[in-house]
């Protein structure tokens, strides 16, 4: 049971409504409201030669990063912690004050969570968000003909062994709406993502040029994760680095540069995958 | 640290708003809406020996006593997980059927969230809920002279041992709604959280009858948690069980019978703590 199965057996399940996007959307009457949750767990998301205040950063930057996506607005915040028994009252603290540093450049008070204890250190951020009715961009938008775009060069977190600083793209918000068919955040690799985008949209991707973060290499890239930049399709032209196009293919399919490409990237559920096509 | 003593440090600091009731409020145009964050850890809110079914099920049932706790009515949820290496397909498939069961049952669909893996499972839930605007009950109204009662006996699920499916308390929802000035639930013991919603409201408690459930005794209802009944004040005369009077006092002081009583309970941060004065 890889993360994309489980989705597809839950999405068939009663009691269950408006699973696979970045982002829950909930209709308002003036605006709509998007909802994500992120989880954060010592030795898969974070290790702990990492600052506290790091970790506090990381685990808000997640949620932010959804939010981003969706190209909605953050507004608050709640916080689920285990903390673990070598988690001091020190660490605790720098923890949040990491956090609510993050927090209170970007809008996002913390407004509520729980607290518990567990053997590792877990962190699960709830973000809401809220964006003009009718404008939140979704995975499934994507029409054959539009190009396809992401805000930077990708790879770098990756090649630098995932010690950068995620930076939500939070600035492309206002930029991007209206301007987009489809979008999300590039956190599992571009080619695992991109995959998941075209799967939602019904469509196939044609790739031809990637642009390269500095000291990073193209599988770094495609496969590496953790860029939080977002990955977005328009019918027009813009001034952001275009990879490609959309195309009427076998949904979910990737070429690049002429060569079918296989969606590989890291799966939070059971590590490193290459989904198969039934996926 | 414990608890209280984390949750007054961040309410004093930048980035932090609205914290410390059952769920954060948030105004709207004609309904308010209201958000609870519930973790459930392994070896901490369950044991292995629970069926996977009684373990979702309890994971989105501590949700949904936030949501009745501030008489409102789930709308949906979101839920993150991190699988242990012991959870096989088979056990997480029953435990979102258990899940889904009271999601269905309860209106309050599962909409998103987030899927990794650790050492322990790890479930955390997000319920969203709604109130009509102003209508959502604090912890923080209760006034001297108010009478407090309890939806039901206490102590029977401690008693037992914590076997019991939690029932939460949806369906006094409509009936309080308009009678109560304060109201919480009681999840770490009466006297603990009777202690945390006399601090909110400033005032302390008079307690002359505490009704204790089959098979229970005093200390379980006192102290054992896991209740998942509603706790409220009025000026009312009610027909539930009245168990004494708020009264003009130190904020948290609790009396029972004429004697102090300290607030024992559950300190999910901790384990078993006796707050001190200063809390």
């Amino acid at each position: 049971l890889n993360e994309n199965q489980l989705i597809a057996w839950l999405s068939s399940r009663r009691g269950v409504s408006g699973i696979g996007d970045d982002c829950y959307v909930m209709p308002g009457s003036s605006e709509d409201l998007v909802f994500t949750t992120d989880m954060l767990v010592e030795g898969v998301h974070f290790r702990r030669s990492l600052t506290p205040s790091e970790v506090g950063h990381r685990a808000l930057a997640r949620g932010l990063s959804d939010i981003a996506a969706m190209l909605a607005e953050p507004r608050f915040c709640l916080l689920s912690i285990a903390v673990a028994p070598w988690c001091s009252d020190a660490w605790i603290r720098r923890f949040y004050d990491g956090l609510l540093k993050l927090a209170h450049q970007s809008n996002c008070p913390l407004s509520g969570g729980d607290l518990s204890h567990a053997s590792e250190f877990v962190a699960d951020i709830s973000v809401v968000g809220a964006v003009p009715r009718g404008k939140a961009a979704l995975r499934s938008g994507a029409k054959p003909g539009d190009f396809i775009y992401v805000s930077s060069p990708l790879g770098g977190n990756a090649a630098s062994g995932y010690r950068r600083k995620p930076r939500p793209r939070l600035d492309l918000v206002k930029k991007l709406r209206g301007q987009v068919t489809a979008c999300m955040d590039i956190t599992d690799g571009l080619s695992l993502d991109l995959h998941r985008l075209c799967l939602a949209s019904g469509v196939g991707a044609d790739l031809d040029l990637i642009p390269v973060a500095p000291r990073a290499e193209l599988h770094h890239a495609l496969t590496g994760g953790e860029d939080y930049e977002l990955l977005f399709t328009s019918w027009k032209s813009l001034h952001y680095h275009r990879i490609g196009r959309i195309v009427k293919a076998e949904p979910g399919t990737l070429r690049y540069q002429g060569r079918s490409l296989q969606a590989t990237g890291y799966d939070h559920f059971k590590g490193r995958v290459r989904p198969g096509p039934s996926d």
